[in-house]
């Protein structure tokens, strides 16, 4: 008897047989006597082609009527849920965004959820409906309708969970759970039965693509219990644990890699100060996010300066970067989209030296060059040429002890 | 400079290169001064595509969630067209039922409008933004999607029309105008430049398939200027006028048909009062509307009752009368779905007598048989054998000098 919050990504939901199936799962935890709320991506593919279409009516289509645009991939696969469930007989109701009161910033199609008003999901619930809610949408203050960003299906379900404190949310995708690397990249990757939150963040940051990165930011603040499983078999799948509680744990969990970066290098730029702010507040005012940054000093008060941006904002950024040289009279501008950025994550690394040494040996045995580097805690995460990323994943899976047998 | 509302059916935005042509077609009003506001059909096609989805996930599925379903072809129209006239670089923005505050009854799939909020929609044109809005749905007072049945689209634009004092609504269509009849059925059908709401009314009701009934209830009840007019020329179309202040008018106006009823018959009824309110309070409860109603006594208390209904309800109200029919002792119940209804419609009728015998004279010169008769004021309706229906048509046009030369 637990009140659980389920979500069905676009490939389990991708046809009507698929929904149907979907349904008996529902209906399954439902007749356990649970309460059950589920959250539901739009088809397999259909985000994609709305996108086209948008594509063919405008070369930069406007971001608030995108977003209502591709809103109404989940508003159909929700209510095609609900027919499915009425028809067997179970009381299902289907909500949108706006409906659920999902409240977001307008930052359209990359927004963030502010609030969730929890009141009609829970007297639904208390009535014994399942609620099926349209993931990935919400709506601002002002009841613009707004999507979260790819993967936002997962933010929703647990960040739902958290508002109606769900006993607990599970994520059902075409695997089944979270892997030390890309099973498709790595074929001696191995299924991780628990992953701290910590880990599990870095990891999707990293490009771990099994969760949406705001959905574990939820699940680490508010506490939510979360279960990766896959919906086409009853696999127990990968729980996130908050905190690093457990005892015995591998320095390294995970090997990730991400194509979705490019770097931009502004080549002798003034070596002044406030001149940091003057290259990367235009770029954060247009709302792309900076992930690395480096800095290497010249002779001469010059210096070159590198970072790198989502691959889907590079000739934003390389244009606002135009303007911002001839500015402060940076000597050039370049920019580079055939990069990856590999990475090493593990909760033990806090504790554990020599990660760093391990993981650039592991790479120059494999003539990988390494073109920037960044660290956190629990993670080191180098840029390399695109070419080499699977590689690099395979060697350092290898290296760090995570093959299976 | 007017305020003026266009709506364009699904035949107008039915690909890419349609919703460019109309974005044209509106730009070129609003760049000669003109406050717009457009309403917008589902994609031709699009509503029929997931009423079959839905026939996929259940036989009879659940109507709140078929709605939540079928608003998807209207927001995706919507928000196309906005995503098109920002890219020409005009300020567009797209409302969904629910954001243009578009409040309606709960009576799913054939919900009626009860009020219009138009705040949103009148700031938006008070700093010259075109207003694109999703036609065919609404809210009721819980939040709940709701749509307002085949042809919604029109009462949309003309219920927004009515409540932000528009100084015309163009309905564009993909034929030019009204018709004297079905031209697809009666090569000699002429376009009609002016119609009074009253015959509009009647005729929409009786089958002709140019505007949604209710718009016209909303037109003649709020006094709004409708043209009818084709979205692939420049056509003048159709005017529709209240009251019949125009002096010169023929008797007839127009002669329409419809295929979308069925009858039923229960046989051998108690001749007791009450009796009549026994079988129609089930099918009105149902939601069910009954069209035509006669009544036929027979001798020794008995009576013989025959009224029709929609023929996409025909099965739930045949249903429901077996019931009542055992309740009441009535002797049979039996039905008819092969019927049509051809009618002749003339604000002139009111003054002019003969109109009932010039009608059954050109159809038993056929040899059509005449199985129900009903009246009013404006009209003389009559049930006739389904194939027989084009071929009358055809003769009553001519009977009553429609024909074109």
């Amino acid at each position: 008897m637990a009140l659980i919050v389920q979500k069905y990504g676009g490939t389990s939901v991708a046809n009507p047989d698929r929904i149907r199936n979907v349904a008996k799962r529902v209906a399954k935890d439902f007749d356990r006597g649970n309460d059950m709320v589920v959250i539901l991506s739009a088809m397999a593919g259909v985000t994609d082609s709305l996108l086209r279409l948008a594509g063919e009516m405008a070369e930069t289509p406007d971001r608030r009527e995108v977003d209502v645009l591709l809103a109404t991939g989940e508003q159909t696969t929700a209510s095609l849920l609900a027919i499915t469930l009425k028809s067997m007989g179970y009381p299902a109701v289907s909500l949108l965004g706006f409906q659920a009161e999902v409240v977001t910033d307008c930052n359209y199609s990359n927004a963030r959820i502010v609030d969730i008003g929890s009141n009609r999901i829970t007297s639904l619930i208390e009535k014994r409906n399942i609620v099926v809610i349209a993931g990935f949408q919400g709506c601002d203050a002002e009841g613009n309708i707004t999507t979260l960003g790819r993967g936002g299906s997962d933010t929703s379900a647990v960040a739902i969970a958290a508002a109606i404190k769900a006993d607990k949310c599970e994520i059902f995708t075409d695997v089944d759970g979270v892997y030390t690397a890309d099973p498709n990249v790595c074929r001696k990757a191995r299924k991780i039965d628990k992953i701290s939150c910590e880990e599990m963040l870095e990891m999707a940051s990293l490009g771990a693509k099994v969760l949406h990165l705001r959905s574990v930011e939820f699940a680490l603040k508010h506490n939510v219990l979360v279960y990766v499983r896959s919906s086409f078999n009853e696999e127990e799948g990968t729980m996130l644990v908050n905190g690093s509680h457990d005892m015995e744990r591998p320095v390294v969990s995970g090997i990730t890699y991400s194509k979705n970066e490019a770097r931009i290098t502004l080549k002798k730029v003034p070596d002044q100060p406030g001149i940091a702010a003057k290259i990367f507040t235009p770029v954060s005012d247009a709302n792309i996010n900076v992930d690395m940054i480096i800095q290497n000093t010249r002779a001469g008060g010059q210096t070159d300066l590198t970072f790198t941006v989502p691959k889907t904002e590079f000739k934003r950024a390389l244009e606002i970067e135009r303007k911002v040289a001839e500015e402060i009279k940076a000597e050039a501008v370049w920019g580079d989209e055939h990069i990856a950025k590999v990475s090493v994550t593990g909760i033990g690394m806090k504790s554990h030296s020599g990660v760093a040494t391990k993981m650039f040996s592991a790479l120059a045995a494999e003539n990988i060059n390494i073109i920037m580097i960044s660290t956190s805690e629990i993670r080191i995460s180098c840029i390399v040429e695109e070419k080499n990323a699977e590689l690099a994943v395979r060697a350092l899976h290898t290296a760090f002890g995570l093959d299976k047998e």
